[in-house]
């Protein structure tokens, strides 16, 4: 039944174009309010004219202003240049250019200073003949300039701003991005164009965590060896620092250095080893490390200075007891505050497992005879040392939240990466916090998942005044598995949306126009040179040898990297140095088709069956892919490892269009085969995981709802002996498969459905179910099995059926709900042994005679009928249905004769 | 005629893919012998096995050689990991990894030095189980990596080199590109990523052009001003010039600068005003400016220090009297030449226009004063100045070919931007060269102009020692109409081809096979980060404003950038900061599907029927565009320019699609109306050439050289009057429009045809062409015309007619050509005042009967029947035939009832 319906893979060719026609589906489509807008601003009232761009466009910069309002007007007309096309008479920003007549006219009361809290707020008046933009500082200004360019729109008739007032200023004061650059390390011209969209959408601190395990990326001129020995050449030098500063400044953007201390230090001690904790060694300690790999990696290494090559947490540590560990960490700080004009430091402080304190005697001596009570205060002493440090320098401590221990000075700032938890209780305790769990970009999770995480939410029990303490939040991008080609595309667009939930009022969640306007922002976001759109091409043109693509875009439409830390299991799969021109490489985390066929089916199955040939097409589209596929497959081995992946996607498209044909669901055969297949698809292929099965599955399920119940003349007797049915075709019930307790559900159960003009005769075995009538402990105590009816007039009728400690005992009416109106005949017997303490029984088996009148029912192929699965969590718990472990087809009845 | 046919615009979306399957023809094809080289190498021996490249393995160096190749393996190991996705478990090369059993053996004799004429030679043994690259340097070596790196094939089994045996050295020791930093300014990544590629095609000069009139682009602690107020804050520092150099170095590429004097130096003289010839005004004499347009610019200035906007060749010259001047030049050379190691130094030279110089008294009194004859000569003595300065730092002078005259010293080497004759001049008497004529990348010819110059074809003259002066050649990319953002696609892949000419053997000239590998290397010069492939996306995507730029993308494949300096007339129509993001700027020199279809015409013109669905099938394709088109347009107002464009593209290719129904042959405002149109659509649109016009002209000429002959029961009299024909429909000849003379030739003449069983009877007017009998001078005396005729048997019959001073005289018989066997029947008039001397008389009416038995044919449709006209250039030139105007169809003869 996997057979490939080969009529369609010769319409693959028109197919392939079907991409492009659904993903440009409401192409031009705007919502009124939010329109463009990432971040949507405050308050926003449109008007309903347009301010035509032309060649006379002029601007013109009234007030007090730093003269970083210059580069960014002059940015702006370069832009709006290059997005219209229009070549205007005035191409640049200066002093002489001051006219109240101009067409743009921006007034600013000061120069803004680009640290914490400063004032970012603007007005913004477009009208049809001029637009003002008013702002406190130039930074608001800034702030108002990129909103302007979202209210850019262009016809026929040529290119214009909707007119509107805008008032607006940003809900939180911290609005980050962290950049890893000691993973893999990104040059220069990758930092630029980050801050270029950081600023596009309102972003304001670049968080640089230059030390870590792997690299030590800056140089230092009190401590020439971290970048010399530490780095292998890769890293920034003061002057370009002082470069990305000014970049940085000149956009309204902070940038605030992180030295991760006393943990994640390889890279530092592998300099200077008289810091650590432990005699270095390379790799000695390396977690799940087999002798094998051991010996490989010290046999490439074979010199003296090598970095860390794996991801992953390891023992080098800096030894807080030494007191000239403290000299050397205080010629770094001062000399690193004063490159970094910010006022914040950040020391990191994370994933100190203290091993390496713990197995020295020195160190285990000197907390005994300081009366430190454990390794949590002996790092509290560490960053209580440094704290001082940074405070002379006049600056303010931050770390990750492992630094919030006993004895922290509240000037220290928490960076909640573990969960809002620590952040609340950060704040309860007075301290100043800013969020980054639910933010961790490289995880590779669906912009979904982070858009929906407020940094305030679930936070109602804070005063105003611990509110006000939660200072924002930052999308954190560690680089373990990101090379310079490919981070921009695990920043962006994702990242734009993390901007917005910390820009825009708390009530601007809505998915579907987040999704409309994180589009047209991906787009916008080339104009800085970034790589998010292109580069994945690039990999794929690669990956196949070729520059004909189409087939290989098909499968990045609907697959997606493995997330969390999957993809590089104990980090051991992947090196800093392996390739990262790999096919999961050019999948990005929001696969652009599998959602637009999600949306389909969730259209379809509630309901919105005008989708059904939309949906058919693309499954069309999918099961022609694969032989284009392998056309390239030919001249590649690289995609040796996607070949299972696209051939998943083509088989499940066929059995999902098998599926519409409703005589395939009584064919056992071919149902368990399927199920099998969905089941077997959802493993990873090439580190990807294909994000369309679900929603095929859900279409599989779906489609295979119909019950077939078969005219009888022979009465069967109500005794759970089946050998009075005369059944052909069991059907099936099954699970939906939901991850459950560590496993998933492989529920299921057999049944029968014959009919007559007194009856519906229901036969049920319910399979591979574990149940003991006599166990003390475990899942089967207390189950239930409960099979509901739905009338035509959606009456629901339950039927209960328990097993208890001791007996099975049958419930004919469930009394919370609608009761029978008849007692009902039927049977339950557990096959197996019975109450015999030590085994599993086998399976429940039913047999019950519903009258049709208690379904208010006669000869009625308008019932629906379900199952649902009840479980127990425990033993210990009598009453309580702990979860739904499978709901059974919410299928349509069929009397057939 | 002009209507749309519709049911091909329905089948749009399938015909979209075409594209795709078009420019997938021959994907993996390779020759033989050259493979994917590029440059190909001197001499191969492929042996029929691989070897393959998995985990395992190893490189070694052997030898002694410069940390260069460390590096060099280091990349080429990253490289190959990334190309096959496998990874090493030898990720690393340093001195731990010697060892002679390594799967690949680097050899080296001794340290390369980057210096003219150092040896790159290597041999490659790329045997089974192991690889051995020999070179006498490690440059050598790194050439023969990018050589290994393309014999790299892969297939269904996995990664491989093909094995071979090569030797290889390059042709031409000077290969060099030359990027203009100073009109637009591309920074160091840009710059990085040139080099990479450069070194991927071997080349192995970087040619900075740093300074012209539109900025001086290098850090000067000499003449600060220059920097600080010449470059509007975008230039290289002198640490950055270092990296480059280093890098530079690291991939065995020599960096040589270029600074432009005493012309193109409006930048130096905005610095320091005082060097120049004539008092410091901006635009003062800018050449072809209105009044309107300097005041504008004007306006705009209002400040002291603006660089100069436009393109062109501006006054601003150095005074070369003003002693001062060579002391300000004099500590620029020094620190230049110290800054840069290589032993070449170039003054530019070009262009200097004399003007200021004429203009200047004090100037012209010290060339009386010192005996200077003319402005060449007061260059060579500012030349001659430099050179000494040069030459006192141990370096050599390079400028461009205007500094050659008499007088310079052998030692200057000559660039020549003017043609190969004042390369081979240059050579003859006694001085050095290399040629940029016709390397001239930023004109947007296509690759094959490029390609098919030779630097010494054409130079047989020369001696042996003379040959070998001419080193090599030059790229020259002039930015004036490119942004960092552009130039990649501007640069490559077309230097690749020009990289062949300069490194590979004379003989390797197949365009088709260049192509090929040409397309290649396009693609993996995406390695390096190169933007060719997916910057004119990125600026479609803008354009669009939508992510679906399929439409586009058709448009793109067949329109060019205007060549030459045409689109950018008078360098009035763009300045340096217009944007330079319009759709011409995301078109390419040789738009891919414009030559497939060339290529597919010219076949199907050889007789290669077999191409006819294939070339309807784009051309159904093109004519669907347009409606896809207008629905990007509907938002897009930067669209305006290209909708002509889209709807020649589309009305075209229906009216191609229909000349191949013969019946429209015979519609003479059918005919018209289409001749006009295919003439109208050359013109520019957008700024760029619709390419696809010419190909889809020759089919619509083909399609339509039908003639039909009627058949005639009544005799026509042979009388030059028509009034006994019964003609519905003329037929025309018409010119083929070669451009003569200043203008296309609109000659044209209708003729009709009638036949019986004896005779064919032509009846013909030449409309439109200017004779006089008795005209003085003119086109117009001793015109021709000659009717050929050519049967089944290839057998040819030219009957000619002849206007000569005093009357029309007719010959039956053309003395040159096969004779007639029968005197054959025909009167010639001229319609109009025959013999006034003043006029120009209207036509030649012309009325023959030719028998069938003397065309040896009988009732024959296998005739072709053409028409030539021929005119004299002058009336002083009696019988010398000056050009072929215009030749009529070689049409197939149908004889109809």
């Amino acid at each position: 039944m996997m057979r490939r319906t080969n009529k369609w893979s010769k319409m693959k060719h028109n197919l392939v174009v079907l991409s492009f026609f659904f993903s440009s589906l409401n192409l031009y489509a705007q919502e009124e309010q939010t329109r463009n807008f990432m971040p949507v601003p405050q308050e926003v009232t449109w008007e309903n004219g347009r301010f035509d761009i032309d060649q006379n466009f002029t601007l013109s910069l009234h007030g007090n202003f730093d003269d970083r309002l210059y580069g960014a007007s002059q940015r702006f007309l370069r832009r709006l240049q290059e997005r219209t096309g229009v070549f205007f008479e005035q191409a640049y920003v200066n002093e002489s250019h001051v006219n109240q007549q101009a067409k743009f006219i921006i007034e600013v009361e000061r120069a803004g200073v680009v640290k914490l809290n400063e004032d970012e707020s603007y007005s913004l008046q477009v009208n049809s003949d001029q637009i003002l933009l008013k702002a406190k500082t130039d930074i608001g200004a800034i702030r108002g300039l990129e909103t302007l360019l979202q209210t850019f729109d262009a016809d026929r008739k040529g290119a214009f701003f909707m007119t509107a007032n805008i008032q607006d200023s940003p809900r939180f004061p911290w609005r980050g991005l962290m950049l890893d650059v000691s993973r893999h390390f990104h040059p220069m011209d990758v930092v630029k164009r980050q801050l270029d969209a950081m600023a596009a959408v309102k972003m304001n601190v670049l968080h640089m965590h230059l030390a870590d395990d792997q690299g030590f990326r800056i140089e230092s001129k009190a401590l020439p060896k971290l970048h010399e020995l530490a780095s292998e050449g890769e890293y920034f030098t003061q002057d370009e620092i002082r470069e990305i500063i000014a970049y940085a400044d000149d956009r309204g953007i902070r940038v605030m250095p992180e030295f991760d201390m006393p943990g994640h230090a390889t890279a530092m001690i592998l300099a200077y080893p008289e810091m650590a904790s432990a005699p270095f060694q390379y790799m000695d300690k390396k977690p799940d490390l087999s002798p094998e790999e051991k010996k490989k990696a010290y046999a490439e290494m074979n010199v003296e200075h090598i970095l860390e090559r794996h991801a992953g947490v390891f023992d080098p540590t800096i030894d807080p007891t030494n007191e000239k560990n403290y000299e050397l960490i205080n010629l770094l700080i001062d000399e690193m505050t004063a490159l970094f004009p910010d006022e914040y430091f950040h020391i990191g402080g994370d994933e100190n497992e203290y091993k390496q304190w713990a197995d020295n005697d020195q160190i285990q001596a000197f907390m005994k005879e300081n009366d430190i009570p454990d390794h949590h205060m002996l790092q509290n002493y560490f960053n209580t040392k440094l704290l001082a440090m940074i405070q002379a320098q006049g600056k303010k401590m931050m770390g990750w939240d492992e630094i919030l221990v006993e004895g922290l000075p509240k000037d220290a700032i928490i960076q909640s990466w573990r969960g809002k938890e620590s952040l609340f209780e950060a704040a309860e305790k007075g301290y100043t916090g800013l969020l980054s769990n639910g933010y961790y970009i490289d995880l590779m999770h669906s912009v979904d998942d982070h858009y929906t995480v407020d940094p305030l939410e679930g936070g109602e029990q804070l005063s105003e005044e611990e509110q006000k303490s939660i200072l924002g939040g930052e999308a954190t991008m560690w680089s373990e598995l990101v090379t310079k080609n490919t981070i921009d595309s695990r920043i962006w667009p994702r990242t734009a949306a993390i901007a917005e939930r910390l820009w825009s009022s708390s009530s601007v969640t809505d998915l579907d126009d987040m999704h409309r306007r994180l589009d047209v922002t991906s787009r916008t976001l080339e104009e800085f040179g970034l790589k998010h759109i292109t580069q994945p091409n690039v990999i794929l043109r690669n990956i196949a040898r070729s520059g004909d693509i189409a087939a290989l875009k098909v499968l990045t439409g609907v697959a997606e990297p493995m997330e969390h830390y999957n993809r590089n299991p104990l980090g051991l799969m992947y090196t800093m140095q392996s390739p990262y021109t790999l096919f999961a490489d050019a999948c990005i985390a929001d696969a652009p088709d599998a959602r637009v066929f999600r949306k389909l089916v969730e259209a379809y199955l509630a309901g919105g069956t005008s989708k059904e040939n939309e949906i058919k097409d693309w499954l069309h589209f999918w099961s022609a892919n694969h032989e284009a596929f392998m056309k390239l497959r030919e001249h590649s081995s690289t995609l040796a490892e996607v070949e299972p992946l696209s051939e998943n996607l083509s088989k499940l498209a066929e059995i999902t269009l098998e599926s519409f044909d409703h005589s395939k669901a009584i064919d056992q055969e071919w149902y368990h085969e399927a199920e099998q297949f969905y089941y077997e698809a959802r493993k990873q292929q090439a580190r990807t995981i294909l994000q369309v099965v679900k929603p095929m599955e859900k279409l599989f399920k779906n489609n295979t709802k119909v019950l077939y119940a078969k005219h009888t003349t022979s009465i069967p007797k109500i005794d759970c002996s089946f050998s009075d049915w005369n059944i052909e075709d069991w059907s099936l019930f099954t699970s939906e498969r939901e991850y459950v307790g560590g496993a998933y559900r492989t529920d299921s159960a057999h049944y029968a459905l014959q009919w007559d003009e007194n009856n519906l005769y229901v036969a049920l075995r319910m399979n591979n179910f574990k149940i003991s009538a006599d166990k003390k402990y475990g899942d089967a105590l207390g189950n239930f099995i409960e099979l509901i009816f739905e009338t035509e007039d959606q009456s629901r009728y339950t039927y209960l059926l328990q097993a208890n400690n001791k007996s099975i005992a049958t419930k004919e009416v469930n009394e919370t709900s609608t009761s029978w109106k008849n007692k009902i005949k039927s049977k339950v017997i557990v096959m197996g042994t019975l109450n015999v303490q030590e085994d599993w029984d086998e399976a429940y088996q039913v047999e019950i005679a519903i009258p049709w009148k208690d379904l208010n029912s006669k000869f009625s192929d308008a019932i629906k009928m379900n199952m649902v699965i009840h479980e127990k969590a425990s033993a210990d718990e009598d009453l309580k249905f702990d979860y739904l472990i499978g709901t059974s087809p919410n299928a349509h009845l069929i009397l057939v004769e």
